[in-house]
């Protein structure tokens, strides 16, 4: 999986009739080795994250295992939101 | 998925049986980090996505979750046609 | 699908039994968004591309959906050979 | 695969259902030619991997090739540790 | 698939029950298009590349095609060995 932060909501009126009614955002990976900012993707999203959170997307076929999407054009899906203070405690505790 | 832009359509009269009557289309991925131009790809295209049109691609097996492509031997394909304006809207609100 | 250009033939004696037979073509990739050459990748080929020659390249799983290599250790395969003809012809009338 | 260094854990508290009890950890790869850092992963790990240790990790479908992961949203698991002492040994032993 | 060159052998004595014999294999992949080194990577091998050989990988799913692997965590797998020999005499005559 891929940490990301989620920046944008995406809108495509024309789209396959399997997407209709599946929400869309536009995901920044975090991925880079320096914390440079990473490729832009659009993901999937049935865990309901908003714009900035820090999300953990699936990419590829593994993206289908969630909700009904196994026969959906999708490959890639927000799985999880990251409780950023815990992530930032374990930080901390790593440097002590 | 990723964002592009279709840039060309393309021709192959020499192909694989099950890409016959498949519309073909170039897209250039707008998936950078800092809006530089992305990896030029080749995406089927059951949308009707013109060239100059921003759109969705799915990568990857789940590319063939789409029409009857299933057999086929597609790794790209055009998912949806992003609408434009409510992307700018959406990006004016943010900064509001 | 990523467009590429055919540009030598390959050998391996010693190879999986279900590759035995199955000609083997080294191309480079022509994705990168500036005319870059991009990476080098290897491709088997059922429709008869030439060294030299403009093919389309499919990539991951569905490089399987070909002739019979649905149980093949193959990962990408030349699926069309591109009229260059016409492809100058779309890119003229594109500036015109 | 792709070798890597555990670098951290991570915590999503909303998920989805089938990663619930599932660990992850923080991976950075390994991959690049001249020993510089690679991108920075998010994999399931069941063989109970610490932080600090190198390991080998599977992506892609091939990576729910484990435990009960089939039906998981993952495209990362930790398939094994390295035994660093042994990797060393080869070195020398190559360059003797 | 990709050309890359084997490197090193790789333990990992603490791993996924189904790696539980396999031959693992460090290559560097040489797909760069100027001849630069490649990523780093580990296959699986039941072909017996030796230490210095120049193989053909195949990553992905397609790499459980072989042998008894289909239901291993495996993403990379070494397919063939190349001929050197006609490999620079096809080189040869192409420049002749």
């Amino acid at each position: 999986m891929r940490i990301g932060r989620v920046i944008n909501s995406i809108w495509a009126t024309r789209k396959a009739d399997s997407l209709i009614g599946t929400k869309l955002m536009i995901v920044q990976l975090l991925d880079r080795p320096h914390g440079e900012l990473g490729p832009i993707i659009v993901a999937a999203d049935i865990i309901g994250a908003g714009i900035g959170e820090k999300v953990l997307v699936t990419e590829g076929s593994s993206a289908r295992n969630m909700d009904n999407f196994n026969d959906s054009p999708i490959d890639s899906t927000i799985v999880g939101i990251i409780d950023e203070e815990k992530d930032k405690l374990a930080e901390v505790s790593k440097h002590a």
